[in-house]
């Protein structure tokens, strides 16, 4: 039997005995459906994506302003899962869950260079006393200043790793396809603090085992490739997709060795690693992204650690992310129908129904579990 | 034996068993201490509060810019576990849980005068295509329209409870006392919806014996008292302070029975309430915040439900804080010595510190529990 059906045995059989506090009845679900009477056409643009017409449709979200969303009930609520099964992975490579302020000093992004590199999809504000702010998109800045402003930082402390579960904003152009690209949205943001570039890529390899398994637990598909470093800088990183004809990524991805690579035009060709198979072009929506950044941002920020020998050197760094509200999006666009959304079970709001039997006539209250 | 006693002892049988899988030991936390020197003098500013001083001193907090902290992992547990006993308490009074975005349209807070009444005090930007944005610090408005948005609300639905846990932004001109007064804080935001004024003074009570049992949860002495509602509007309002010399609120509470007012000047005089106590003069952390709305919101935003009639009408609502890193900030201020950090039990990051006896001179590792 699966754990979730186990859990639910377990509430059932509290409900039967009335000493289960939490009933959510489907009758008080906020699930504000949008109804289209039989026969009906709606006329809406053809932008949408699957997920975000059945997110929308079945009220999992609801659109605030371009691109950004409200998370109503069912989908905080699944977004909750996905949030317990990062926090036990974390858990299991040693990170540390921590909370960053979101509003960043302007300052900050100049001294790295990046306020130029991200340019207008940063958004930036002015406080009363006039300095500017950034509305932070990701958090290296930040972290690696809390790190260089910790008093004789010791290479007994490392390696480091830190994460947080927060919102982010980009100023993108387009927002489009609903959770898949938003200006505003959950992200899974770790970074990770070492002695040498050796030990950082051992630190990278324990991270990307955590990734592996928390895709597993999700269930779907996806395929992990060698990508471009881009405005994140480093030397070494990888994208994870899901599958997905709405995906914006073009993947090369071989049939035979499961090899992947989002740096090459998607031409098909050989497979550079096993020789034999053949790279097959594929779209993907990116849900997760890795990067080895050596010492990009400590030495602009100064964050250095004392070694063995007592000396002073660079943190080796590197960053995790996972497009928490991406994920939960992605998931329901891969595995839905047209007319039917589909989660994985993992992520599912709800896994089981209960429908009590009629006692003369009077319906009894139909309830939600786990 | 206490709750929290119970599972520390579960978990140091497991722990013994082995079978204990999320260790944290004391030597890999990451609690960056402010380490001062015997006979050291710390040159540090008069206005820092002794919870600052402690949470900063001692890991918990770090401060990022002027009124923003880093959360540590210290500070982010405790967080975690406020959250919990809210959660509990929410779902006990069926209130559901939702996150609405944190950037909201300037024309909506145009639409409710507040553009103007909150002035400089509210976070403003402009997105690329030079809209203007509000970093919220509430979030009436974008609720209201939210609900404004479902076709067909019936009185059936209601009352409707939602609430949320979210960062929000105030631009102070002065932050000061660390998590006590920021610009960036967690608060965690309720609001409700009725189908008349006598539904929603129901509501009102039944929120309001949720409050008193978070408060109790917590295990601080609190004051509630009738409040102004100020630039927030409605009919009725009640505040909730922790006492402490360092809170900016001044108080009068009835010696004799309890009643208290925020409302008047702080001039000790005969109770209002019993008629033979006195009232006396003393300072408060407001952490709580509780106001009946009325329609401020619902007729300008035209949130509309239809009625047993079949009529329209404007929703009742009711709105209802609660500041989360606030409350972690003042419980460590009303019960920490000026050397000493002191946590309710409730909300320590740690409650079991196990210590194992030295093997064979081996020292072996000192461990954290729940």
């Amino acid at each position: 039997m699966l754990p979730a059906q186990e859990r639910s045995v377990m509430l059932m059989k509290k409900i039967a005995k009335g000493t289960h506090r939490n009933v959510n009845y489907v009758s008080r679900l906020f699930q504000p459906q949008n109804v289209v009477p039989k026969d009906g056409i709606v006329k809406r643009e053809d932008s949408l994506s699957k997920s975000q017409k059945l997110m929308h449709d079945l009220g999992v979200i609801r659109q605030a302003s371009p691109g950004a969303f409200h998370l109503l009930p069912l989908g905080e609520r699944s977004l909750q899962k996905l949030i317990r099964i990062v926090d036990d992975e974390m858990c299991k490579i040693n990170a540390q869950k921590l909370l960053l302020p979101l509003l960043t000093s302007g300052e900050l992004w100049k001294s790295t260079g990046r306020w130029e590199d991200i340019g207008e999809e940063l958004f930036t504000l002015k406080d009363r006393h006039d300095r500017e702010l950034v509305l932070s998109p990701t958090h290296e800045e930040a972290v690696t200043e809390l790190m260089a402003s910790i008093p004789q930082l010791s290479y007994r402390q490392l390696p480091l790793l830190l994460y947080q579960v927060t919102s982010k904003f980009r100023d993108e152009m387009r927002p489009r396809f609903g959770l898949l690209r938003g200006r505003e949205f959950i992200m899974k943001d770790l970074y990770t603090f070492d002695t040498s570039a050796e030990a950082a890529s051992e630190t990278y390899k324990a991270v990307s085992k955590a990734y592996d398994n928390i895709f597993r637990r999700i269930g779907i598909q996806y395929f992990k490739v060698s990508a471009v470093t881009g405005v994140m800088g480093g030397s070494v990183s990888h994208e994870y997709h899901f599958p997905a004809a709405v995906g914006e990524a073009k993947l090369l991805i071989c049939e035979s060795c499961g090899y992947g690579t989002s740096l090459e035009s998607c031409v098909p060709s050989e497979c550079p690693e096993c020789g034999h198979g053949f790279l097959k072009c594929c779209p993907g929506i990116e849900v997760g992204h890795t990067f080895l950044l050596g010492t990009k941002y400590s030495v602009p920020l100064k964050a250095r650690f004392t070694t063995v020998e007592g000396k002073s050197d660079f943190l080796q760094m590197g960053s995790y992310g996972l497009g928490m509200t991406r994920i939960l999006a992605a998931g329901v666009e891969v595995l839905s129908l047209p007319d039917e959304m589909r989660w994985p079970i993992a992520l599912a709001p709800f896994t089981v129904c209960i429908v009590p039997p009629k006692v003369r006539k009077e319906v009894r209250k139909v309830q939600w579990l786990t």
